[in-house]
């Protein structure tokens, strides 16, 4: 039987496209990581990245537009700031049924224009397409000095993970209306503390086996110091609050390593420098690609379950 | 009553969304013209463009996805021709159903993957998204000099209008195997031959518009020295062949101007250059925003109709 990309998951799909694509001596960093990283001219690296936000899968019918347009934008934000850098420009393609309300499409762009103003993004084009979807798929391109941006690659064992803000249950509300952590990326990437770095979009179990696969370390995850968020803990589904928070996803917080011999200079700075929580959830290994948790109990065990996938995932608002 | 977007028609959705949309200083060319111009570090412009296809719209579900994948990067490439510019690094978007076989997805980025290659095009990342109709969503960054693209806005009144190649009846295979005018385009950079530049997309009667509205400039087409393709000749459905040639669209051929005392060191210069045709087919003159058309007796008249327009055009695969 022929294998559909359901059968397959988002994972191998992209695993199985990557393979295809023609590269150029100026990539630095192609398919792997939150943009990818390219040589401009002069001292400055350049940072690609593309979100689709698609109606009845990233947001729903009854979602206003304002919100869904921000989501947009905001996603491809929360890529430019896990990797250090700053906003530059984006084009939006548009599909849209023929009878969609204007004053939706409208909305769409009012949100996602709001966001990209506060964060110094012009809009400087795209395309439109009538199509059986209302969706937005926001090209966006950021810059940093060359060779500052921070990889998901850049962890070696023994260094602390930390993420920002709270984790789970962002389906609740705040999957539309998250700030992309920029100034805090830019931040980090200025006072050199960051080993590798990554945004929790696929749930923080899910992303922190990208950081581990694409740094070649292992990790030990802290059940019981993930932040979790108030609505994760609010939740009547059945799962526990921490679960919501390893497997949700779309909290776009940051997720990074620091040295063990830097942390305690790190912790001082970032209180000084942020009100925004930071919390240490664990440390890298040296048993590659290996995840283990620490129950409440302090026995570690390798973590089973994954995020969210695409594909996968069919059916599911994420 | 409220309005959609069938209502308005997809130049005055682009219209109303164009006005929402914040900008930079360092941006030279916002929406308008066939990409986005900004300025980068060193002597460099960076072109920033995009265009979706989307299956029952751009392509067809019998459509070889090899083909759909091709124009999907092509489409992007006949932008940065059109601008005088070099490809340098893509994204793409998939939107697909779950139930898409992979063999599918597969074949739209060999596609993809095989034109970019042959243009010196990278293609970097992009994203995937399951949604209810095929799609790619492409993003390419090209570069030209500084201050070198070559604009829909540099016509004056008296220059020459050529196009290259044949047009009309582009639905009969072309649209999915056009070859994307880039060393011309950039050839005709580098002469310093051209007033303003467009690629015939949407119609060269409708192109012509774009190019007359943003030089601010009218045109005479000579409607006799249209270059018609055979397979505009041959369609057998009531229109006329030079219909075909004025209003189908996806040629994805150049349409552009040469200062009249300099058209026959053009026309001589481009037969050394090139075996690809390259026809005048009519002069701009000092009326803002008038289109006219010199008929088989040699009547000019104001021209009617237009080409594909998205909303308006439901249903129609263009």
């Amino acid at each position: 039987m022929e294998r559909t990309v359901r059968d397959l998951g988002e994972r191998k799909v992209i695993d199985g496209l990557a393979r295809l694509l023609p590269s150029r001596e100026d990539v630095a960093m192609g398919v792997g990581d939150d943009a990818a990283v390219v040589r401009a001219e002069g001292d400055t690296d350049l940072l690609l990245t593309t979100d689709p936000v698609v109606e009845g899968i990233h947001f729903l019918p009854g979602t206003p537009p304002e919100l869904a347009g921000r989501k947009a934008v905001g996603r491809c934000l929360s890529d430019i700031a896990a990797m250090g850098g700053e906003p530059l420009w984006a084009l939006i393609d548009l599909v849209a049924p023929s009878d969609t309300p204007m004053a939706r499409v409208l909305g769409l762009y009012e949100g996602a224009a709001e966001l990209a103003r506060s964060a110094g993004l012009a809009i400087v084009g795209g395309d439109t397409s009538s199509g059986p979807a209302l969706e937005l798929h926001v090209f966006a391109v950021g810059r940093v000095p060359r060779g500052r941006a921070l990889l998901r690659s850049g962890a070696r064992p023994g260094e602390r993970l930390y993420v920002t803000g709270r984790l789970g249950g962002s389906l609740a509300g705040r999957h539309l209306r998250f700030v992309p952590r920029l100034r805090e990326g830019r931040w980090l990437r200025d006072g050199g503390w960051v080993g590798a770095m990554i945004d929790v979009s696929d749930g923080l179990a899910t992303d922190v086996r990208h950081l581990l696969e694409q740094s070649g370390v292992g990790a030990v995850l802290d059940l019981n110091a993930v932040p979790v968020s108030p609505e994760a803990r609010t939740a009547s589904d059945g799962r526990s609050p921490v679960e919501h928070a390893l497997f949700d996803g779309e909290d776009f917080e940051l997720l990074f390593t620091v040295a063990e011999d830097r942390a305690a200079g790190f912790e001082a700075a970032w209180a000084a420098a942020f009100a925004l929580e930071c919390t240490a959830v664990g440390r890298t290994t040296d048993e590659p690609g290996v995840l283990r948790a620490l129950d409440w109990q302090g026995r570690a065990a390798i973590l089973e379950g994954d995020g969210y996938q695409h594909f996968l995932g069919e059916g599911s608002a994420s």
